[in-house]
Parts: C-alpha cells; structure tokens; sequence
C-alpha cells in the first residue's frame, strides 16, 4: 500500500462501493440460509436493466448470433434482415469473422452506419463517418479523450468541470489522470437544470488554481434525471465557446426521455444550428452506448464517441493511442450497428422490434412516473420528476442524532441511511454523496429498473423506512 | 498539440504504426484500380489470426452464439455439451443475460473454471479463483497492474523492467504512466534466451536514477518467439525475490510452443516449485488471452490474469480500480470459459474440437519452422529459430548506403528497409524499433499467420526482395 499509485489511491466509485460489497454478503447469508428481515436484495444500484429482468431485443441477439456462428445464415428461422445485417457486418471484419480485431477506430461500415443515423437523429446536421470512434462502452471514450486533454502543472493543470450530482466516472477519472476537479452545481430547486451563471461562478473560481480546458455535460442527467432545454445547450455551448472550452457530452441516455413536456436535443446539432462561427470552432466529444437505451446491453460493452473540430494533429494522437489497446469488442460494435440501423417499415422484423422497443421504453416511462409520485409525498423527502435517463436522485432529509450517529461512526450521514435501508430492507441504493451534493444536504440515487410490481414495493418500503428512521 | 497530455504524445505503438497506415493507403489504391507492382497487401503486422485466414474452433463458438440468442438452446442442431456450457455460464449472469453487467472480476463461474484450468495445467498447483480475474484481451490487464504500481517522483519514482525487444504495449503504457522503463536485452545468439546477469546489470544500472519495482517476461516470446527453459524461470524468480519485484509475466502463448525440445512452464508453478520461501512471498500477475493460442479470437477481447501474494489491501485497490470501467465484455468471458472448460472425452464435441485443435497448433508448427528455413537461408538476414508464439523476428543487416539515405530522411534504417518492402511486394511487416533492438542492429517482426501457401510466397518475395534491396 505504501508504494500504491496515489492516483490509484484517490479513486472512488461508489455505484460499485462498500454499500454494494455489503449487499453481496447479505446476499450470500440469504443464499446460505441465514436470516434477514427480508427474502432478497434488491440492487437499485447500477444501470443495469437484463439483471432487473428487461428482456433483451430480439432482433439485436439474432444479429449479433449470426456474426457470432455464421452457420447460422442458412437456418430459416432467422429473419433475412437480421441475416443481411451480420452478412454486412461480416463482410467488414478480417477474415469475415467477428474474431479478428478491428481498425482501433472500429469497423468502417458500423461508423458509416453510425454517421448516416446521427444525420438523422439530428435531422440532416452532417456527420463524416472518420470522425466517428467505436468504444468499449461510453466510459472507454470518455476516459480516452480525458487522457488527451490532461497536462501542465500547478495552476497550468487541466481543470475539468463537472456537474454535481454527477456520475462517478468523472470523478474517478480526474483523480487517476492528476487532473482538476471543478464543480458546478445543479439546481435542485429547479429540476436539476444547468444554470449557465452557475457555469461562470466556477470557471472564475477555478481560474484562480487551475486552468479549466474541459467542460463535461451530462444530457439526460445521471443520477439526476433532467433533459436539458434547446435554450440551455445553447447557453452553454455559448460559455465553452466565449472560454474555448473542449465541450464533452455524455449523451448515453439520449433515447430515454419520458416527460411529455421534453425532448432530447444533441449538443452537435444545436451548435450547428448557432451558425459556422460557432459549428467550426467548439471542440465536442459526444457519447453513446449499447447499455442503456431501450436495449440495456451493458455487458456486451459497446459504444462509440462522434468528435468534431479536433484538430488533425490531435485526432492521429487519439487514434494512436486508442491502438495500443487494439480494439473495441467487435460484438459490442455489431450490438451497436443494431441500435443504429435498426429494421425498416418495408423489412421482416419492424413489427415486433417496434413493439419491443415502445414496451421497454413504456415501462420505464410508467416506472418513472410511479417513483417520483411515491417518494415526493413521503414527508422528509423531495423528489424531482424524472424526466429522462434510468434514476431517480430524492433528497432525504436526515435528523441531527442521526447526523451525528454517522459522524461518530466516521461516515456520511446518506451512508448511514443507505446501510440501514439496506439491512432493514434488502433494498441496495447508492448514497448521494457518492455522486457529489450541496454540503449538508443528503440524497441517494436509485435506478427505475425493477419490474412494476417490484418497483411499487420497493418504494413503499423506502417509503416506511425512511417515516421510521425520521421518527 | 500544444496542451495535449505530455504522456500521450510519448507514447508509440509499432503494432499499429506508420507503416501500417501506409499498407491500408496503398491497399486503398489498389481497391479503387490503382496500379501497384502486386495485386494485394499482406498484413504480417499483427496477430490477427482470423484476419488471416483461420477458421474459429466451432464449440466455442457455438457456446457463444447460445449465449447470445438462448433460444437456440432448443434448437437440435447444437449439440448438448455446448448448450450445457451455455447455461452454465447464464446462470452465472444477471438476469440469466450476457447483456448485463458481470462482476468487475468477471463471473463467478468463469473464474472458477479458469482456477480449475490452471491447476490442471500446472500439476495440481493450487489456484484460488478469487485471484482470478478476467480482462479486455490481455492488454487490458497488464496496464490495469502497471497503473497500480507506478508511484514515486525523481529517484523513487517505479521504474518498468522489460525486454528488449519488447511487445510495444509495454513501453506505450509505461510512458502514458510516466514511468521509468528499465530495459534488460535478450540473447539473439542464444535464441533470444533471458540470461539473468543481464537482469543484474540492468537493475543495478537503474537503481541510480529510479526504484525498479516490476519485471516484465513475456514468454513464450513476442516478437522473439523464444520459450523459457525452467532454470531460466527459476533464475528469474529468485533474481526478483532477492530484489523484491513485482513479476508480471505474460504467457498469452502459452499455448503456442512449436520446437520438439521445449515446453511451457508457467512462472506460477516454477515459483510453487522453488517451496514455500518463495511461494508465499513474490508477487505475480500472470495473463491470458483468447486471441493467441488455436483459437485467435481477438475480436471478442476476452482475457484473464491470476494474482498471486498480492497485499489485501492493495487487491481491494485493484478491484476499485477495475469497478470504474464496470466490467470486461461478457462474451469475451464466456469465449475464454470454452478454452479453459473445453469438451472432455465422453462429450459430443470432443473429436471435433481436438481436430480442429491439432490442426490449427499443427499448420502453426509446420509455417514456424518454414519460415526460420527460408529466412535463414538468406544471406544478410539472421533468423532464429520460432520456438513459440507466432512471430519471427530476424536480424536484417542493411548496408552503410542505406543506412545513410534513412538518416537523410530522418527515419530508422529498418523503417525504410520496411517501406521499401511495402512499396515494392504489398507485404506489411513491423520494424525492429519499434520492439527495441541492439544499437546498430536492425530487424523486422513478421507473423507466422498467412496460409501455407501464402507464407511460402511472402518469405520468397522477402528474400527476392532483401537480395536486391542489399545489392
């Protein structure tokens, strides 16, 4: 431990941290007939909607088991779009074989694939596919472009701001990479929105010790769950262009917005759409994924990153340091090539694949609704509606013997409330203070995934929990 | 380029380099009916085995097409050992799903597997599978242990032995961690063996200006494709004992040993052999891979490393670390399940796995031993014999004139001798500074991987080539 990299050291984690390790000991004493007060843990922890039950995208497996064993192609019960796909797929790897590595930047037909849906996502902004990086996962790629932008020392040193709440990737990666953290807050009270005076305070702030090089947005918010204005991307993409600022923009949630009042607008399009001045100088890194969406591939690790305005110098750097890892699981890509190209109206599988999907997204829609209802009307608890992503983020309000209980005990008041909620009722949740919160406030984050049913109880147990614990 | 991370911009990564760009511009060319003295590019550059030719092992396949789309499980045309893998490994993800997240370590029943692997292989070694983890490829563990070990500033900061030549992922990750690389030399007359004397030289010549805590081994050897002999393994581990290292030894070819009168001895069981002195006190990281070996699924990006005598403390520190990227891809595990949890002999896929085994190991034999009779045979070039692994790596001896006219053109000798190559044959090969190489001598890394035919045709063009090239 002494000679540990202190870098290493000062990583912290906490959707994986010690109140997860704790449940999986609960767990194992259930499994080994030991006795809670409960029949099982329910891990509202992590993202992670097919261990929550989702059902994994028909269509999508049925690609990605063609590329996987090619024999496949001649069976008749694989529809011909889903063969089509892999054969194209196929045709893009060495070898034709989904075993070979990729170029690093990933397979050319799934970055063209990619280009041809982010110009229509974003109705008709271009997209040029050789800006277009595959991942392993978004994390991949958004600790990949940090790496990048990290240098010079003392006051020199990269400042990279990061919105509180955020999710602890950010944070874990400022402190393996030596950078600095610069907060900005959300607004609580506001729907968590991003208010860009509040992006000035810290900038101005952090000048003072650093130089802030890199502004990391998150859209829909994680852990907090708001969808950004058209109005309020353009604020910002303002400020990073007034204080040439790299804008990155974590967009993994793009497909899942679920107030009727809302929409998703990407990064890249609004700043198109403020004119050349603005769509030809912000450097902008944007982020995607397999795992969250409709589809919920987190273990296939796919992903891909779009950059625009990186300078060439800059993006042969990137592209040579992506290479020393040689390349992004090639079935995470093909998983990706789905979520891109998925069928058409003319093609076998539109019907049940748009059903599959409207269902997913239904459910979590409903799901997000029932959450925010429940918990705002518990007294000692605010939360704001979920308009978008896979969390809810409730503020807790916690007594002061309770406050000084967990300082005692030398931990943060939200863990002691997430240890107890978790031995009391087997329901695993992240305290706020693993994401980041205005000093004295408490909150915890906790996912939308369980199914309806479950999701009601767990609530409703949250709910009895937390009026005792207050009492 | 100004602000951009000082330690990326020191990272090189030959693999994927210069010349490799070069080969996909000419091969473009060539696609659009660009005239070139030769038809195709041949990419000897990178263990791809797929990419060049090879076909995938069906069981693992199979294993993870079930996986992927379980439907399938009901199908008859899989047979009943590979659907029982399958649900094995289901069982062990969340919701039964390769799409959700495993375990930062991997799945509880893969690394069970794996620890009964290596106590097979070993003679009943012990193997704990809670120091099994499993990785993105083995690159992915190798640096994940090389960034919990660098620390220090001046003096004390962690200096990196490895050999010399070296597989570049080494020297890239030490300079993106900004460590100190110590570099010790193979005996190209001895067949590329480690003497340990040189071990001593090199340690005793870092100790002036940093801390050598890790000694890398990479055996059987890339690019040098030698295969330690046990004294020579003893000899190292007692050497590390004495000074205290971290070994990291890289065996991703532990299966691909090719010369009659070798063998592979894990560092892991030498160690267990030298007694308890000894077992109980060095610490080891060793890796695997499922893209080298018979199988070459580089795609899939599927790994694993075992620690051995790491500190509690520093483990639950490398078990945070891996939780930030979440987990390694899913199908990567399952595909690394099949190669250590293979059919048995009273299982319907034995005959066919063993067959296809045998003749991927056996055709890698016979172009390992045709490529060091061509290549040695040519006057000017000095070829060892390819014990193991799947390169060659040839000393090639480049006249005064053209060394001189590579200066003029501020580019290694072996780098225009590489170019050259390219420009007059399509064949793509990697040169020797980009592994490291003994001042004034020059080489290239070539693999063994082409078809029979194919490789005959390369080492002739090559030779054709080097004699008029030295001419």
């Amino acid at each position: 431990m002494e000679t540990l990299n202190p870098q290493v050291k000062a990583v912290e984690y906490a959707v994986r941290g010690p109140i997860v390790i704790k449940a999986g000991e609960i767990e194992r004493i259930l499994q080994e007939g030991g006795k809670k007060p409960f029949t099982e843990v329910i891990k509202a922890n992590i993202g992670d909607a097919h261990a929550m039950g989702q059902q994994p995208i028909t269509f999508l497996r049925q690609v990605v088991a063609l590329c996987t064993f090619p024999e496949l192609l001649d069976s008749p019960s694989f529809p011909e779009d889903a063969k089509r796909r892999a054969q194209r797929i196929l045709q893009g790897c060495g070898g034709r074989s989904l075993g070979s590595y990729s170029a690093s930047q990933g397979v050319d037909c799934i970055r063209q694939d990619i280009a041809a849906y982010i110009e229509q996502r974003d109705q008709g902004v271009p997209s040029n596919w050789e800006n277009i990086f595959l991942t392993t996962g978004a994390s991949d790629g958004i600790v990949s472009i940090l790496r990048l932008l990290v240098s010079g020392e003392g006051r020199a040193r990269t400042g990279v701001m990061i919105p509180i709440p955020q999710y602890p990737l950010y944070s874990a990666a400022i402190a393996e990479l030596g950078a600095v953290q610069v907060n900005y807050y959300l607004d609580e009270d506001n729907c968590w929105a991003l208010d860009v005076h509040e992006l000035h305070r810290a900038y101005q702030a952090a000048k003072q010790h650093c130089q802030p090089r890199v502004l990391c947005i998150i859209n829909p918010g994680n852990p907090t769950g708001q969808v950004q204005s058209k109005k309020c991307i353009e604020d910002v993409l303002h400020f990073a262009y007034e204080e040439n600022l790299f804008v990155m923009a974590d967009e993994v949630y793009q497909e899942n917005v679920y107030a009727p009042d809302c929409e998703f607008h990407s990064f890249k399009k609004v700043l198109y759409e403020m004119g050349p001045e603005y769509f030809n100088s912000v450097e902008l890194a944007s982020f995607h994924s397999t795992s969250k969406g409709y589809t919920g591939e987190c273990g296939f690790r796919g992903g891909f990153m779009e950059i625009v305005n990186l300078d060439p110098e800059v993006k042969a750097q990137l592209v040579k340091l992506l290479s020393v890892r040689l390349c992004p699981p090639v079935a995470g890509q093909a998983a990706m090539d789905v979520i891109v190209n998925p069928p058409q109206p003319d093609e076998p599988s539109f019907a049940q694949f748009h059903k599959e999907k409207a269902s997913v997204l239904g459910a979590l829609a409903d799901k997000a609704k029932l959450t925010e209802q429940i918990l705002s009307a518990v007294p000692g608890i605010k939360c704001n509606p979920v308009q978008g992503a896979m969390y809810a983020f409730p503020q807790i309000f916690i007594p002061p013997r309770a406050v000084e209980e967990a300082k005692a005990l030398g931990m943060q008041p939200d863990m002691l409330y997430c240890l107890r909620l978790l031995e009391e009722t087997g329901i695993c949740v992240v305290p706020g203070s693993g994401f980041g919160q205005r000093e004295g406030t408490y909150h915890f984050r906790m996912t939308i995934l369980p199914s309806p049913e479950k999701l009601k109880v767990l609530l409703e147990k949250v709910r009895d929990f937390h009026i005792n614990f207050y009492a």
